[in-house]
């Protein structure tokens, strides 16, 4: 049987929600074959302050004692350079997640993206410890601007060539992108400059959807949305290249089955926490890259975020076996069910934790 | 208070079901201002033979006394030249829809639009006889060829133009048209060709839609799948030009509110049925087009179709007044709910009827 050492595997984009759904998903992180997991701040409200941030990852270690918790805050007008100097001090947060207002689930307290100057004194503390800048590339929906759920990501990136120039030793990360005109735009930046500090994740689901995936199947709805195949190529071919900016943040965002079941007002998000590194490994199965994969669930995520090994709770490594691994219909309890993606079907591949 | 004279109008693409399903909906041809209705043949198996089709067609005027019913034929392999010339004969059909297999409900028998020519002999008796041939203009989805639900319509016009090339007496309808590209082909063979036979027809809930109204809304979903905003502008500058190959065809498809609210599986329709005409009068009300409407919902169409007022059961006229006009949640009963277009939305017109 193959067997592929995977080392200390990192999921650098990861919702778990608060209360009975954050008992439900946390878990999930270890089970799908993740050691590291950059968590998502977008609580309600959003997560803002030192104190929220620990005791948000207190509640989520005491679920998932083996899990390597790394911390964000919501980037908004109530930071100051400040706060983020002293959080940085005090190792709480790893980076500042950036959401543009409304583009998606709790995004409501976000930013214009036409306007990040009034944030650069942040940036530029951000800058000096060290932390990572995390972007929801989109543009907000416009009918004035023709910006609409399959151009949204292509009209945010002069808004990310513009940061990283302004800042060009801040660490940013266009967040689970979706287009060619992404994945193009950051090996451009790469070769332009050699020292750039952009890089991109991509998610699981990102590497199988396109939009035919989601017409008529809200299970697959997703901010930003899968888009067209030539697309779907290009983040297979950048998340199977081994290039160290391009690596993995699954984005899994769990939702109760009655929010993706509904005529209107869907929720945007795809599941696929309790299966992460398997998803992905069936698609370096089917690309022939298996021996890039480590770069991309492990290796490129932890250099980018510069994590040692003091960094990790958890020495265990995850190993990749090829061994039917049945999707379950419904990860839950009689009262929440998450709906994982491809649920009922069988993956190729399934994951052990080795000591 | 402003009136409008719509005269006898028409919606040239109608499905009613059948079952429990047509006993809620054809009622509601007339409510929505429609006197003219042209029948989809996508029954479950299709209608495909005289009986049926005279069976349908006696079933739905006893449910609306008041409406002219257009019937048609499903086109399939089970078709012949001789059945058509006997359908025609006896009035029994004005037209035959195809659909290619796989793009929408019920379209499972349908054909292969890459290959039309083992139905050349239909169309020739089609044409002799002076019948429409109704189009669902779109390619089916192919992983291979890249075809997806945003491109399915575009790739499609090539066939449309072939079709009206070999058949110039053939009058043929690019159904519920969805893109610029669409109706940029329409315009451009009447402008090569002033005895074009082709026309397009557009949809209510076109004029209102884009992909963002769908993405997380599965009510809005339907096929063809609504585009871009470019796309909606030129749809609305075309259904409200009055250029006379552009008319009315609802494509109201009504599907129990449990097909819709699902997390997978979405049937594709949105029912517009019982507010036809006074949705597609918001819009030539916003566009400052309303001199036209009668053009649209009414002229153009019965003209393509060359029909006399012999062939209009009822003499009664419709007369558009402004007047809040709430659509309501749920069109149905206990055990049948429909979501309308557009539901709990106050429109600014309502329609009369005069006889």
């Amino acid at each position: 049987m193959a067997e592929i050492e995977l080392g200390i595997t990192a999921d650098m984009h990861v919702h778990l929600r608060d209360g009975k759904m954050m008992e439900l998903v946390a878990p999930t992180v270890r089970e799908g074959g993740v050691s590291i997991a950059y968590i998502m701040p977008n609580l309600v409200p959003p997560v803002t302050t030192i104190d929220r941030v620990v005791e948000y990852k207190k509640l989520l270690q005491a679920l998932a004692p083996k899990t390597t918790f790394l911390m964000s805050f919501y980037l908004c007008k109530e930071l100051t350079p400040e706060l983020i100097n002293e959080a940085a001090k005090l190792g709480a947060i790893q980076g500042v997640k950036c959401y543009p207002a409304g583009v998606t689930t709790n995004s409501a307290a976000g930013v214009d993206p036409n306007d990040f100057s009034s944030f650069y004194g942040i940036f530029k503390a951000m800058e000096e410890n060290n932390l990572v800048l995390n972007l929801h590339g989109e543009r907000p929906p416009s009918k004035d601007e023709d910006i609409h759920v399959l151009n949204a990501e292509p009209k945010f990136l002069p808004a990310l060539i513009k940061l990283s120039q302004d800042f060009p030793n801040l660490k940013i990360i266009l967040e689970h992108c979706t287009t060619k005109a992404a994945i193009d735009t950051v090996r451009s930046l790469h070769k332009e400059n050699p020292n750039c500090k952009v890089a991109a994740t991509i998610t699981a689901h990102h590497l199988y959807l396109t939009i035919d995936s989601w017409a008529g199947n809200p299970i697959n709805f997703c901010k930003p949305v899968a888009k067209l195949p030539e697309d779907l190529r290009a983040l297979v071919d950048a998340a199977t290249s081994g290039e160290p900016y391009f690596f993995f943040g699954s984005d899994s965002a769990p939702h109760p089955i009655e929010s993706k079941a509904r005529h209107v007002g869907v929720c945007a998000g795809v599941f696929t926490q309790s299966h992460a590194i398997a998803y992905v490994a069936e698609i370096f199965h089917a690309a022939g890259k298996l021996e890039n994969i480590k770069k991309f669930v492990s290796d490129n995520g932890v250099a980018f975020y510069g994590l040692s090994s003091d960094d990790v709770i958890s020495k265990d490594t995850v190993v990749l076996v090829e061994r039917e691994n049945y999707v379950p219909e419904i990860i839950g309890n009689d009262t929440l069910k998450v709906v994982p993606f491809r649920a009922g079907e069988k993956l190729r591949y399934a994951v052990e934790w080795r000591s």
